[in-house]
């Protein structure tokens, strides 16, 4: 039979998407499977048992990542789907998930179909890409490809005070695969736009240019604790206001520069966070993203000048922890034309266009070429309980990661990279 | 023997100062006993058990509030000395405990010179006077001049989901003494002043005037959590930058007002709080206090009108609860001039000023004349654990208060009210 013909199920995939999406399910519908807890476990385990249920033997590293391989006609390394299925604390059911279980539906349509692919296959996911609970965010792709050790990976500490090498051990998923992994032909994320563009241009399929830079900035302030009502405002030295002060500066920032810059103030902590007591303290981050390496750092800048300035002016003590940066990465122009035209061949309207969030495929491209497939996302909500893509769009995705895939297992559009059984 | 030589122990005041401030310590030194907590029914413990040590008998009442009583030569409504000895989470050991100890010390040295007063004299520590674990603040002293029902208080949840009258029950201090309580004859509190007025300007006893008016506000904004890299600026409705214009705006309010205007932004908590999802939620508090009632007003004003143009720019839904409102208090002028003349004939420079905090004194004025005697902080810190007084001030704060307690016992300066045995 020619494969051009092949068709994923489309139920199955929702079926799988429904089954995962109770794993650290929310009352209001959404998922809270935050990297290394429980919830992230029952998920590991619902997806590794599909995995087996499949055929494919599963390897488990030092970071947790998760890799089921499917045997091809050839040797060699395989060509790679990945995600992951770790979520944000008020995460949708598709982010990452849909990535990961349509590699799964990919696989069980060629079994169901008796077709063993010239190229093995695999089916990656990789830890903690959220970073919500731990950063930096992308962990287990990073540790993937050695870009983070093992050892400092597993000496990070949780936003509720947990190392992650102790955690991923008492979750039963500190694994004895070798890190960095074993480089792949290519590889393949299909993941949700997780932003407005497709959706309001009106096109079906988004073939994905790069990825912005990633800047993350843990800032601590160090005022003093007083009385709310007898310290005149002149004596204070308000964290509080600082942290506020800063929130209000980052829009500012984005306003000023404009273009694709975008930054984010999404956590602040206040010491003793009392109403009738001036904070002592404050936490709070800056998320700085741009497609332009250079911009992202003059917005790194401009933060620092901000910060210098604001900690002369109120006399506070003001240190900085970079908790995740990455640049700009340019996906391989061939996997790119390779996505557009697969699309195309399916009859789909596919747009160019850069990824607003980080993802694995970003840690991937630095040891292989990557590439990634993105369905619209309704009204763009993101690390919402609302997230949402009409099934239509999922199972269209999902054959073009098919097509996409039987193109680079049985055609020779790369060099291989010399690949490490595991 | 005269009762103008009478003089107080300066070692013992320090002595059960300190033995309180074991009471709920901190490793840093401070001390926290947020009302209601264990730390605060070990406080509670001591404390009665000192006033019953010296023959006083000891009456609990609805909402916790204690009072001990020494009989006079005379029937009648007794002088009362009272303050509060519950703390915020980073606080010292003087404030609010300093009143309470030192209306022990006054009735120690009376009963040491064997001296019974022509009034009765009661000693009195009003429950959860900072309002830093459930609002409103002074809770006590207003349930016990008739200013909140005692259902209504008991009904009060604390920041950690408790009710107060099932937290009065557990601690043991849910008592049967009626509120509202007896009417005192006078009420004086003694009471360092938190601030760095005294210090700075050469005085080491405060005739404190009045108390400033409190307002206290509690805001929820309700946005729309979502990714904070792939949602471009105009589409957000981010709850936590419109919490930190909030604390931005407070300040920049006071700079316009001037005067006595002051402003907080003590806590913010945001949702789900993290480094890349853009705040579904934030609940902040704005506490804002000024001696003038209609200047307040106005501040109260200006801060509506911010949060109307906030929630419009950033289609957020914003919300507000009054946590705490009192309006400004002028102290009777005769306990005025009654503590500034006493302290003069102790030899004591001594400064008229405003209170900027809330006190126990200003809700007793609402049913008997009441005054306050403050002595100096050094570098005005307060609610901080750092919070000092000079021991020698201390020593003459309570030395002043013995005195103006002596005066208000002895003579008639005031026409007495019904005074309801309890």
């Amino acid at each position: 039979m020619s494969t051009k013909t092949l068709h994923i199920d489309g139920d199955r995939l929702l079926t799988r998407l429904s089954e995962l999406a109770k794993r650290g399910a929310r009352d209001d519908g959404g998922c809270n499977r935050l990297a290394f807890t429980d919830a992230d476990k029952e998920g590991r385990d619902l997806v590794t048992g599909w995995m087996r249920e499949l055929g494919m033997a599963v390897s488990i590293d030092g970071i947790g990542n998760g890799v089921a391989r499917r045997p091809g006609r050839e040797e060699g390394p395989p060509v790679m789907i990945g995600s992951h299925i770790d979520t944000v604390r008020t995460g949708g059911r598709y982010d990452g998930n849909y990535g990961v279980l349509s590699g799964l539906e990919v696989v069980e349509t060629l079994k169901d179909a008796g077709i063993t692919t010239r190229r093995p296959l695999a089916v990656a996911f990789f830890s903690n890409e959220e970073g919500s609970r731990v950063a930096p965010d992308m962990m287990g792709s990073l540790v993937y490809v050695g870009g983070f050790g093992l050892e400092e990976a597993h000496a990070a500490v949780t936003i509720d005070g947990k190392r992650v090498g102790e955690e991923l051990a008492r979750i039963g998923y500190r694994g004895d695969a070798p890190t960095p992994g074993p480089v792949p032909y290519a590889y393949v994320e299909l993941h949700i736009e997780q932003g407005p563009v497709l959706e309001a241009e009106g096109f079906r399929i988004g073939a994905v240019t790069g990825v912005q830079g990633i800047s993350w900035t843990e800032v601590t302030v160090r005022g003093q604790s007083n009385h709310a009502g007898t310290t005149p405002m002149s004596y204070r030295h308000d964290a509080g206001y600082v942290a506020g002060e800063a929130a209000a500066f980052v829009r500012r920032l984005t306003k000023e520069m404009g273009g694709r810059q975008v930054g984010t103030v999404g956590s602040i902590v206040l010491e003793p966070n009392l109403v009738n007591v001036v904070a002592q303290k404050a936490v709070f981050t800056v998320d700085l993203r741009n497609t332009d390496e250079k911009l992202l750092q003059s917005a790194e800048a401009r933060l620092d000048e901000f910060l210098g300035t604001i900690a002369d002016a109120e006399a506070v003590e003001i240190s900085t922890r970079r908790l995740a940066r990455f640049e700009p990465v340019d996906f391989d122009p061939r996997m790119i034309s390779l996505v557009e035209e697969t699309a195309r061949s399916l009859g789909a309207t596919v747009m160019r266009l850069p990824a607003g969030a980080g993802h694995d495929a970003q840690m991937l491209a630095r040891v292989c070429p990557a590439g990634m497939i993105f369905t619209p996302s309704v009204k763009g909500l993101s690390h919402n309980v609302r997230e949402h893509t009409d099934p239509a769009d999922l199972e269209l995705g999902a054959n073009v990661l098919l097509q996409t895939v039987l193109t680079l297992t049985e055609t020779d559009p790369f060099k291989a990279a010399s690949w490490r059984a595991s």
